[in-house]
């Protein structure tokens, strides 16, 4: 519980909170622009939120990591690199965001539609879409953030951003593409259509476990004790305490340094 | 005021010229290639647009920085990255590429359109979405050009032009997507329509502005003290004026290199 | 014949199941969600293809070297890269990774088509393009991942999914763009349409092998010796049964590293 | 004259023709897949056009340098960094593997149209489109691969494909986009339409040489003396025909190493 002292813990939660704030912003934005119903506006959906998460995890990722998804989060806590209160503020900031957003765009879109993620096929299906979208978003989170890794080279934050790209290309148009509890939350709730919003939290959140576990267990082992697990969802891991401690150069005190230094 | 003694200074105003100059070149020539309105024209300026600023970044950044945006040069004034003097002479240099770009695409344009960004939304809700979706986009140049990071990977400038692309994709429906007052302003000069102008520089700077506030002060904070600002304001930061006498290596006289060597 | 003993083999066998039935299942969720013809359709299974590859060579390729494609697995075995037991095993997976995606996208699918290869043109035709489109993907893979080199500065995963884009933009509207044989095979196999499939193995297969001999022994030649060749078919290259004893940091069994340290 | 009688440089003269050979082909395919005219056909021929750059010169940048547009060639030349001889071959290279691909391409198209470049303004529009257009993409190239420069890290190879992609969003509508005169050049010598061909040639070189007066004189000036000067034009700069000596590692003949080590 040490976390919750310190200045870096609620800058990180801040930072989750604006990231979400500006990712639904500039995502429900770039979908009702037009009222059009084909494979460009999917085109542009699936970008948008593609360059949003690229943009976001390379502008707040070492504030708070700029997980800006719930799946996420959890999946993280899964693997065992955040503590449980990290998990827990995280969705909170990340919900308070999306819905805030989600009004403000409310308050200028020029038709009724708001982005909300409906179903187009039945609800099993649609579980199966989402939870495979996910599955494979948050396996590619957890592997460029290996710090066991050296050869990631290129820019972590754009292949993250790419991974959404790439769950929105399958999935928006069976679902509208969730694979973001939050992000299906947001609108949702200002509109109050909420039909068969368990697909879009169950879904996301199964897969985000899944990725945690096959990545774990399976395709490249980690063997932290039963005890070091029990110690990170309480406290968090080690490193993360110290960042504080850590590069005070150039006159200015840094924020929590909690992205990987791969 | 040492600055404006030094042609590493004038190399780098220049530079702002041309790269201003091949900026709005092609961002016009992508806009009013085709008489076609809809999902697909929005994809290709966004995405001219973004690999625009990605390329130029890429070419001209060692040279000046290449703000290439009057919001950007403002935020990094701001954020006490530039001098009053180089924010003043980068604007004029901006201001003055965009129209000069303007001229010229204006000779070959194949119907009336110039390109100038137009509001389908009220003058409010313009400036809102303006201000935001500048304000991911200075948030991002300012977090991926911070000397204190060391996790910062990939191709900068890739990084700060898709963020320019991501902000087209929010707000090319509502308001054509300005997020850089000289672009805007280039077109309604050489046309003389500046009905609502001023929407595209409101919000735009004062997005920029509250960007490097976010940033410096809330997110991940700086502490210069009140002195090293004012000195940094009237000559620019140490290391830029001393970048002429570092590696004269391959026999070259080598121009500023105000970019952050990350 | 060592390999086949070791946990890391298996591993990476898994990886590539793993791998092909993420990759099928979002290459024919976004070829099947819409009913349009059209250029539009090219460009939304181009790019999701091409974000496909990228994303799981990204998450996988420390694993398994996440070639995800038979043609690349034969062209490594070709360039000494690999040994025969692991490209048999490699393929075995990955079309068995093929068809159970197939037959879950068969489950929940809007319409009959499963994103089945058909040509447009002649089989002859249609082998010249399934050639040279896979031609320059191998030479590609070849190319990046050669440890010979040290200016390859960007994400590989990047390049080499860019390059899987790439192919597609070429052949989509007269192949349908296999440039992979597993990928054909999978949707086929499911709705039992096998017409003029072989162009779909044999234009890859070949082109893949013509880009691993071009490269090796016209652009940048190897030299391995007669004995080493049949070393490496036989038991793999050296360096990689070795992965296993190296970098054990972080409490952890780490898998094979075959993706190159470059 | 000396580097004729190298090995390296005959494999780097074939590299340029493979190169133009994949270049080609895959993006007239691009184009005459489809018989549409719009946006959308604009966007899918850009970044066909962009991916193919990229990942060619990701594959053939460390045997030749990659440049495969005689604009390039003729750009490095003037900039001092290559022979007059190799400027001679690798152009004669880009000619004939542009042609061969042409052919290639006529004998499986499934329309008339074969991609060849027309005006849609004014030959003096014409002109000054792609001078401006391919000097943006000279002054990419000669700015990224800059030996000078250590601020440059992503993948240059992509920057110089997002380069190539943003003269076409800029040109496509007005010319076809040439800023390749080989490009052009290909499809049109096999269909014999050579109709104001002049300008694909006189714009794209001028182009070339007026990126690289601004970068080696005005924004970025190196000072090579007139005696090196005319050293490098007879014998090509020094490190490069000395690669062959070095990092003879890995049992394995290296070819050139034109590309810069940045």
């Amino acid at each position: 519980m040490r976390e919750i002292k310190s200045w870096v813990f609620w800058r990180a939660v801040a930072a989750e909170f604006v990231g979400m704030l500006l990712f639904i912003f500039v995502g429900l934005s770039a979908i009702i622009g037009r009222d059009e119903k084909g494979v460009a506006q999917e085109l542009k959906v699936s970008l948008a939120f593609a360059l949003a998460i690229a943009t976001l995890v390379q502008s707040l990722g070492h504030v708070s990591g700029a997980h800006l998804n719930p799946a996420v989060t959890l999946g993280l806590l899964v693997s065992c690199q955040i503590s449980a209160l990290r998990c827990v503020f995280y969705i909170l900031a990340q919900v308070l965001g999306a819905v805030s957003a989600s009004a403000i765009v409310n308050g200028y879109k020029v038709r009724d539609s708001l982005g909300i993620n409906k179903l187009n096929v039945s609800e099993g299906s649609g579980f199966v879409i989402e939870f495979l979208a996910t599955l494979q978003l948050v396996l590619c989170v957890i592997a460029v953030t290996d710090k066991r890794r050296s050869d990631v080279k290129g820019s972590a934050p754009l292949a993250i951003g790419l991974s959404v790209g790439l769950g929105h290309f399958a999935a928006i148009s069976f679902t509208g593409c969730g694979i973001n509890p939050a992000r299906s939350l947001g609108p949702a709730v200002i509109q109050g259509k909420m039909d068969g919003h368990w697909v879009y939290w169950l879904g996301p959140m199964s897969g985000g476990i899944a990725a945690s576990l096959i990545y774990d267990f399976l395709l490249y082992p980690r063997t932290h004790s039963f005890r070091s697990r029990i110690d990170i969802l309480l406290n968090g891991p080690e490193d993360e305490n110290n960042a504080a401690e850590i590069s005070e150069e150039d006159s200015c005190t840094p924020g929590p340094s909690q992205w990987p230094k791969h």
